[in-house]
């Protein structure tokens, strides 16, 4: 039997939390979740430093993929008698779903952002370099790993396989907005997923939802509004990112002015230069990542040293709210009086804005084109979804914007009381409103 | 207003996904949960291994931390207008219930056993050594630490305060067996929590149950005995801890003998002397085991290496079942085997075994003295559980033992087709049932 | 001691799907539980017909009203130690919430509609007239129970007392939005109830919600919007609806042309004079409604034993969309071709509407003046909600409405294949969409 | 095609809170569904009088007979592509699962007792009478009514259909465990059914159960045990059933005494003379029982009145523990004291016995002989459960009983306080223990 056909003697299950059960029968599929490559997702958490904030959200990205996979096993095996749907690419879209995050490391958001790096650049290289899960992939059919790789960059010429894992109602949101829900404990990720699954259709190249499901599909939109807004933008987890993106940039610095390191920080140094290969990449779990974080606690540079206790100890920075139009004098200030205090700026005041667009129509030529949802009318014809639902209209195209203003409020209290820089610093931070 | 009794301005709340909320309101049990020594309980997996098995189960001990301290807060509240019950134990018992596994290390049982430590010393230590948590609990009065410390040890006076956190149905298992189905996602660990707290009630030195509450008891008392069988003895994840032990005997005795590793194992080197400060112990997180399991994957010594390679990757060792007692010939020979087919016994062969009492009666004299539940009878009385419970009495006092032999089977497939040892080995591991 | 003050010697619980448990401590709580006037409420469903749609549906009134006291007593528990609360009005709180819905009778909606009946005014009389549940009150204190009925008719003079029953997030829609939600099985009723009870606050004459948990109360009014057009307004039921209303309305008719019922409906004759006093009012629940209606199955008459025929065995009225603005021409001839066809239109021609106001700020002088939920925010000032919040600000203070015609397909279906008459109707009824 | 074979347009689902959805496909099932016989559950409550107990288990016989429909609908999806299952099967499994309960009445067990009547003949009438669901099932194919009444009466040839139905893991129990936990709120009722169902096996006779899923079974008999001692013999709800019986006692003795009833009781006469047909049997459902109590308040006779009173504001008797081997001489004594005291103790006394036996292995010739559970072992044997299980192995075959002695609390305190006979009645009731 062609590998590609091969099914394990019986079927496997993995006992998840959020879907009961993930279901392995296709050999192709287990030998992809022992690859080392992906059990490697094991150890970087899913939400990064969330679980300072919610202190459940310890699940890693292994945990998602396996959800990811499942959503689309469901619905393709719903697609299986439908029109317009094309058998041929089950494995590919069951591949596709499961493999779609590996090119994540630790913390993404923040070493992406220092050290100019792209996780999906690094999925693609995963999966089409010289690894275990390419040569897996190329035991399929040759080319295989091309096309999955392709699918993940929403190059794939078949759109409807592209829409399962990447559009505004695919499988790895259904999955990540129940996922951390569920670990943060929060009660936002709540909607009818199994409705949601036998409403959709594959109509041409796209998945098109039955009106008859609106009303449940409202309730993902607005699930997805809550968790961004209540989970992923949290300020005390956006703190803990601004100290981590701060710890970043200083050992880079430190590097860079040839700071003398108690320890060599070797699996830094390709990040440091910005010359990251897979191989190194690979290396770089979460555990890495503490393991320097706690050494470099004990580097005489005063600012790494702080900033990395602060992070292992959870000892924060404060935050207010912040106005970057019209509050860009006051923030010049404190970036003096902090100098004046001693307390470097650089490292120790950082403005962090968070915006999300809940749900968008099309708007053709746009920077990031979202293919909006449509619901597809009892009569045949395709409706967009923000044109049916009130809700969903009123959020439509919006883009909402938070901004925050960190400091290290310890260090602040420190300052001698007499003097007119702390009172100053004090007046501008809290003139307005209260630290929550 | 003394330390003790501050209160915070408005009482904080954590999101648990288990109890819903954790709810503080003493300034002293923020000050301990903010304390390096508490925070680093995020860096420690409650179940260590078991994540191989459930992915879920990737949460920390700072997690079921703060659950025990929940839980021993509401039984208390409850408490606070019965008789028999002394309100100046309050804040003793929930930061007892708080600091109850703070000296846990990354994948103890392992660990304790290798290098001869024992968790519940360091959570003494911890608790009275020269750390901040320390300082927090002096300030409360002095002495106070020591309290603490001998509510762990089981050593208080006031018997009532130690059951709390260490009896037969205390506030750790409650909230380890829910916290633990909750993230496994299995279905065995529900119980109706909210009746047993309404049932408990303190008599003289212990806590007993209402007797119309006994059904709950029961209930718990089978969730307690299917976690036990279906998740913490789970075979794969026994398998995991095998080879974890092996990789620290193998670096202990590498160690030993002077080998010479690519990159000093400076964390380590007190453990493989078995002379681990305080400093040592805290600086252990699994983070750190990680990044020495992952760095020895490229050591030169072969053993090292692969086994730090399984564990990284999973690739875990199969079983058999086996039982020490008839079968020990066959476990000589097949020693011999191993080592003729060059496969070092020594790290590659174990018989492994768990055994579980699920509830016992009282045993004045026996090496483990457990005191039994007693129920609290309408006329006033109070009667051992398993003498009113049928099921309990049927479980009560045996003992269960499983023993599994592990061993890689993935090395013996590799072995050459035609030698007799290979057939010999196939013969003595599967003759008896097949690997499931 | 004085009967308010009387406490039960253990506390007493319900066993509560929703709310885990009811705690009951008061004597006066428990002897209103126990009265024969509120026993009643076991025999009136929660929902009327809704269970005709969602199945699970067949809770009663009990069952909600047991629920709305135990949020006001959570509610209460939380306000004893904040400013603006007068403790002395807790009893007084209790007895209104549990007592809110009592005057309901079977099926409300169409019962009122059809004999001009107000369930607001039975409330009122089973207060204070001569019941069980009045000579409870008066024991607590002379006038205690016109309290209680002016709390429920919101004249009480405390309007914070009242706002807590009463007002556009009270313990009545809370509960309710979430029992109706686990007894259909729907997924629509969840928010975070314990955080709106942790984050509501007594300011003056009303209860306000701290802007941290303004998120809670977004997904508490998407609930209710969701609710409504999801469950209480489903189309199948309110076809339920429109035939319980024609048989109502057939009985009424015949009892007035002196039509001979096979066996007296002495239960109905006041109502049919549209003179019921409370005796006959209390006498009539759910059992008594199906009593006759079985019955009333064997009538001559052919239209009554039809629709009662139909309730019974749920052969209800298909439905298309209709919009009475821009359809009454249609409408008007469909009423003309029914009369042709020999189907009675008064009884098997109906158009039914329903609309809502998820939410909606204050506009004085307005029909139904509804309060608006106001926000406390960090600096102390107060916030209408929609002013806070995008997502209610898009569904604030917009009815949305829906109309439906109701038909019996099968009687159509049975007219002569040929004539012109059913093709007619089927072109006015079909001609617009599909029937769903 | 044929009427056997004909499917919905779209499948059609029930929202069901247990499992989620009822799926539906079949035009037969449909129909059975929409039949007036099946329409009728919904007027029976699953569990009688147990609301008076648990307030949310107002769930009908219509809800859980649609549970048990789909769990037999899972189990064959799963079965199709084994070996043994003989997939000609299918729709005749479906129906006798939708179907088996169709006998049940209203508060059947009083019912049977009083009037001597069986359910289970009902059931088998309504299939092969002259009803709608036996002409539907007709069209199936001649003699299909008769096959599905056969395996509801377990004597249809193929036993493996007959235990899906009816053994001791059939779908029956698996719902109603399920469900009935879900409505009442107790949390007794888990088991893992999702793994229950995949480790089924048909094997020639009858369904076993791979032995890797035990664990699950054990718990599914725990959770079997626990509902029936905590809730289904709860002795509130007995408390009731033994009020219902007595007025249903007593309604037959007036009636056979010629005693004149204010309102003839027409749906009752042919069981107060023990000749029911299938006419009248389907006519009284749970409105016309409380349709009579309720008048029957007002009835001369005091007995009839007082306890019909009782029954609708559930004013119930207390109860004690009560030995009817040890204690038969106290019996007599208090018989002879009621008749004293003018309660007459044929209805104001009443010894109830309930008795379970949670699970039994085989003894064959016994009087109710049960197939036992048999595991599937690797090796392909069978091992009956109780052998494999230590906890099943302890309450197997153990009948547990208990016995209660109910009695009308409030009429004793009536009692002259002078009179001897009331200080010997309570010195009988209440010196071996509390009233609870």
């Amino acid at each position: 039997m062609a590998y590609k056909d091969e099914q394990l003697n019986e079927e496997k299950v993995f006992k998840d939390p959020v879907h009961r059960y993930i279901h392995v029968k296709d050999q192709v599929i287990w030998d992809l979740i022992a690859a080392p490559e992906f059990q490697r997702l094991r150890r970087i958490k899913q939400l990064g430093t969330t679980n300072l904030t919610f202190h459940g959200a310890e699940h890693s990205r292994f945990n998602h993929s396996l959800g990811v996979y499942e959503i689309v096993r469901r619905i393709i095996t719903n697609f299986e008698d439908k029109p317009h749907w094309n058998k041929g690419e089950r494995l590919l879209c069951l591949c596709a779903a499961l493999l779609h995050d590996l090119g994540h490391g630790p913390f993404s958001h923040s070493f992406e952002k220092v050290f100019k790096l792209d996780h999906e650049y690094f999925t693609q290289q995963i999966i089409i370099g010289d690894t275990t899960i390419h040569k897996i992939l190329e035991r399929v059919s040759e080319g295989f790993s091309k096309k999955v790789a392709d699918v993940i960059a929403k190059t794939y010429e078949d759109k409807l396989v592209v829409s399962l894992i990447s559009s505004q109602i695919d499988a790895d949101r259904m999955d990540y907005l129940q996922r951390d829900a569920y670990f943060t404990g929060v009660s936002y990720g709540h909607f009818d997923m199994e409705r949601i699954l036998r409403v959709m259709r594959p109509i041409d190249d796209q998945v098109v939802i039955k009106s008859s499901g609106m009303h449940a599909v409202e309730d993902y939109i607005m699930s997805r509004y809550q968790m961004y807004w209540q989970v992923y933008f949290h300020p005390v987890t956006r703190s803990a990112e601004v100290i981590l993106s701060k710890i970043l940039h200083r050992a880079k610095f430190l590097y860079e002015k040839n700071y003398s390191f108690k320890l060599e920080p070797i699996h830094f140094i390709s990040f440091f230069k910005e010359k990251v290969d897979l191989t190194d990449y690979l290396k770089l779990d979460e555990s890495i990542v503490f393991y320097y974080f706690q050494v470099w606690q004990e580097e005489d540079d005063a600012i790494l040293s702080d900033l990395c206790e602060r992070f292992m100890n959870r000892r924060l920075f404060k935050y207010v709210e912040f106005n970057p139009n019209r509050q860009m004098n006051e923030w010049m200030e404190l970036y003096q009086l902090f100098q004046e205090a001693e307390i470097d700026p650089e490292y120790y005041l950082e403005v962090d804005s968070s915006s999300d667009l809940p749900y968008d129509f099309y708007r053709p030529g746009e920077e990031e084109e979202r293919l909006p949802i449509h619901l597809l009318m009892p009569g045949g014809e395709l409706k967009e979804l923000s044109r049916h639902s009130d809700i969903v209209e009123s959020i439509s195209g919006k883009k909402r914007t938070d901004h925050k203003l960190y400091f290290p409020a310890d260090f602040l209290a420190n300052l001698n009381e007499e003097s007119p820089v702390k009172e100053r610093i004090m007046e501008l931070l809290y003139h307005q409103g209260a630290d929550k």
